[in-house]
């Protein structure tokens, strides 16, 4: 499918560097070969490029040094967190250091007056969160994975709760940053609102390790909600779904999370997470605030979910049913893998206005009725954002084209409504020909911006744009 | 106080482009000392330093077509929206030609069920909420000024809402901008959240005209509350007022406005608006959401407040009554002005961590008093933002000295405490060393993007950073 070009090597460089890192490294350097390939790309079905070597700093000191070394011999440098992207974010086209930040995973400093967190990148968001409920706060953005907030904030991730507590790009307050010249830079204040000048830290949020190599993160927390209630509602359609979830943003609702799964993926996590949901196309929703505020939310959409012909509309106020009910969700990429097994999961993640989300959903389904493809639906649809995991075999040379063609056609129709190709997932390897696409003759100014910032091109050389 | 340097003109350049302006532009183009100097920095004591030119543009391609004739003669380019800035963002020093956006004043397009709007950069705000009104529609961010969205986007604008809808910076989806070679490119798609390569709306927003022209901005909109109400509070100290927002804010609140006024303000108030507040610290406040959500807020921002000593608690539920309250909060920089007349005016704008506000707004008190100056505060103290605006008597260089000291004393007070000297006015020309003390390295990459960006440094030269 979309294949990972490898790009030129700098064989001089690359040997000299790891030499200059093996000997001041030691044991927190490695070159064998199961755990390159740990580090080069895992999931999905980009292919696989290790780097040629993996370090482990532990602090921003060790990073800055690892940069300087790399930098000196032009040798790529790719970030890693947990892992976990979607779209050969970690791979080593041109080979050269993985920096794995799993050991950078402090919690630094909790501001509980401010609502305000620093970590380490390698911190990943359920740690923190466990880190922080003692103090009655918690970090609302949550991909799904268990991922680094280093690699959410290098992603600009978002998930379940981004329609109510936003993206990444919304709750990153400031960012220390490694820069190509192994120069420590602060992006901003710990101010809550600032105008003092470009706002570097948006343009590092969401740069996919291509700009620098991130090794502090101040974070915007929240206090946990006096009430917390989720609820489940069946609908006719997936459409009908949409439309439900679009009356209940234009209402404006402070709803927490609102999740499509459509027939498919319930049958999936109904055996994957042995439950007995209607299999129909179905939202899953939370509500936060005070006692009063929630059950007012809940009336509301119970109003709207009948306008639509929702059925079977039920609540969970209680902690261990809700619990449940959004585990099944956050298992559902799994669970749609055991639909079909032997199978390699692709997932899709556009992104539209919301006006557009029931007919984009609608067509993609009817897309892969007409390709004969399996692509369970999943989606953050109070933002218009959703993923149909294609389940291919891979063996199977026109089944593997017929999804290649489906994947281009729901790019090409997200970008045609006016939305994007990644709502959430990131360009990485696999969506660069889609960036070109949908912004055209702004992404020269990515290009030249990166040439600016990073000019010998050591950070995460073959992502996002080419330069 | 921060004189606004000339830079060297490029004569023979401007002369010409001069010519072929007037040429093509006709009456949309004028040199008249008058207007020219109206589209200088008028506002506080930097001083004016007047465009060569002044041209109308009809529509992008007119923008374009402008920016490439000063492109290719090397000619300042400055935008201009309503002149509101106060830091000398609109100053010509280097001479130059102002665009004015005040004739690309349409909205383009209501997406009222992705609760969306596309204007030109000269819609002001006020103008863009009546156009709303009867969609049940508004756009919340109010600098105060009836500024032109265009500017408020250059600025990184904010106000008296922001802490319940973010800055300019949360609420703009996507712009179009004429670039340094005329080219126009889109920065993002409509899409709510989007992962699609580096941030470029967000490092358009508050890049003050140095980086492109804003021809068209894509906003999110608010659907208008159910219910809106108002309240008042007097406090013993400022520092208790900035304890009750603190506490607001720290137990989630979903306040829309919590804005401080020191006795000296309330005082020009009463006076200027004809009110009769109590002279003491004063908490404006205003609840949005449900009938019922609003009664919650208002009772418990009730008990916050007696938890820390106000008295006074007033609620003013119907809309005119709100309105005369809000209306007073907002000509509270004439009323000021009103104090000591004669004087000139300047603000100063710092934002802390809000756990610092208190400690940093009873400071500046205490610092004005040492240095017997007249700077009644008013803030924003949701986001921890406040303004205290001093009243200079600028034909006494001793007390422009001690003005100065002050200025210079308090944005080194707030960098110290983790904040930043500008809260939403900007960099512009005045607060270009503190940018610099207040980032550091950092600025450094902020000189590179622009000269990658805008290489010969046509765009506003002589505002944010020196290249």
């Amino acid at each position: 499918m979309v294949q990972a070009t490898a790009l030129p090597r700098n064989e001089t460089g690359i040997e000299t560097a790891l030499g200059i890192l093996k000997q001041r490294f030691g044991e927190k350097f490695h070159t064998g070969q199961a755990i390159r390939e740990q580090h080069g790309h895992t999931t999905t079905w980009i292919a696989n490029q290790a780097p040629d070597g993996v370090v482990y700093p532990q602090d921003t000191a060790e990073v800055s040094e690892i940069v300087k070394i790399c930098a000196e011999h032009k040798v790529p440098v790719i970030a890693f967190g947990t892992g976990t992207s979607l779209e050969g974010h970690i791979n080593a086209p041109a080979g050269g250091i993985s920096v794995d930040m799993s050991e950078m995973n402090k919690v630094l400093k909790v501001y509980a007056e401010d609502l305000q967190v620093v970590v380490q990148p390698g911190v990943t968001r359920e740690d923190l969160n466990t880190h922080l409920r003692d103090q009655g706060l918690f970090f609302p953005i949550d991909p799904g994975a268990n991922a680094s907030l280093g690699g959410m904030t290098a992603t600009r991730a978002s998930g379940t709760n981004a329609v109510r507590y936003g993206t990444m790009k919304d709750n990153v307050i400031a960012l220390e940053v490694v820069m190509a010249d192994g120069s420590v830079i602060r992006t901003a204040s710990r101010a809550k609102k600032s105008s003092a000048g470009y706002d570097l830290t948006r343009l590092m949020v969401g740069s996919e390790g291509t700009l620098g190599l991130i090794t502090e993160i101040t974070l915007r927390l929240q206090g946990i909600p006096e009430a917390i209630s989720a609820a489940r509602c069946s609908f006719p359609s997936v459409g009908d779904a949409c439309k439900a979830a679009m009356m209940a943003i234009q209402y404006g609702l402070p709803i927490a999370r609102i999740e499509l799964l459509d027939a498919l993926s319930v049958r999936a996590i109904n055996t994957y997470s042995k439950l007995a949901l209607p299999e129909e196309p179905l939202l899953l929703l939370e509500f936060h605030g005070s006692e009063a505020g929630v059950d007012e939310q809940t009336e509301m959409f119970r109003a709207i979910a009948q306008e639509v012909g929702g059925t079977g509309y039920e609540t969970a106020a209680n902690a261990e049913e809700r619990n449940r009910l959004w585990k099944a969700r956050h298992d559902a990429y799994w669970a749609i893998q055991t639909l079909r097994p032997g199978t390699q999961a692709f997932a899709t993640d556009v992104c539209v206005p919301i006006s557009r989300l029931a007919e984009c959903v609608q067509a993609s389904q009817q897309k892969l009725a007409e390709l004969e493809l399996l692509g369970p639906i999943a989606g953050h649809v109070g933002d218009g954002n959703f993923h149909s995991a294609l389940l291919v075999d891979m063996d199977d040379a026109g089944e593997r084209a017929r999804a290649e063609t489906f994947v281009g056609w729901l790019n090409d129709l997200a970008i045609s409504m006016e939305g994007t190709c990644t709502g959430e997932h990131g360009i990485g390897q696999g969506k660069m020909p889609y960036l070109e696409r949908e912004l055209g003759a702004a992404t020269a100014y990515m290009g030249a911006i990166k040439r600016a910032v990073d000019p010998d091109n050591i950070f995460n050389p073959g992502k996002i744009i080419t330069v």
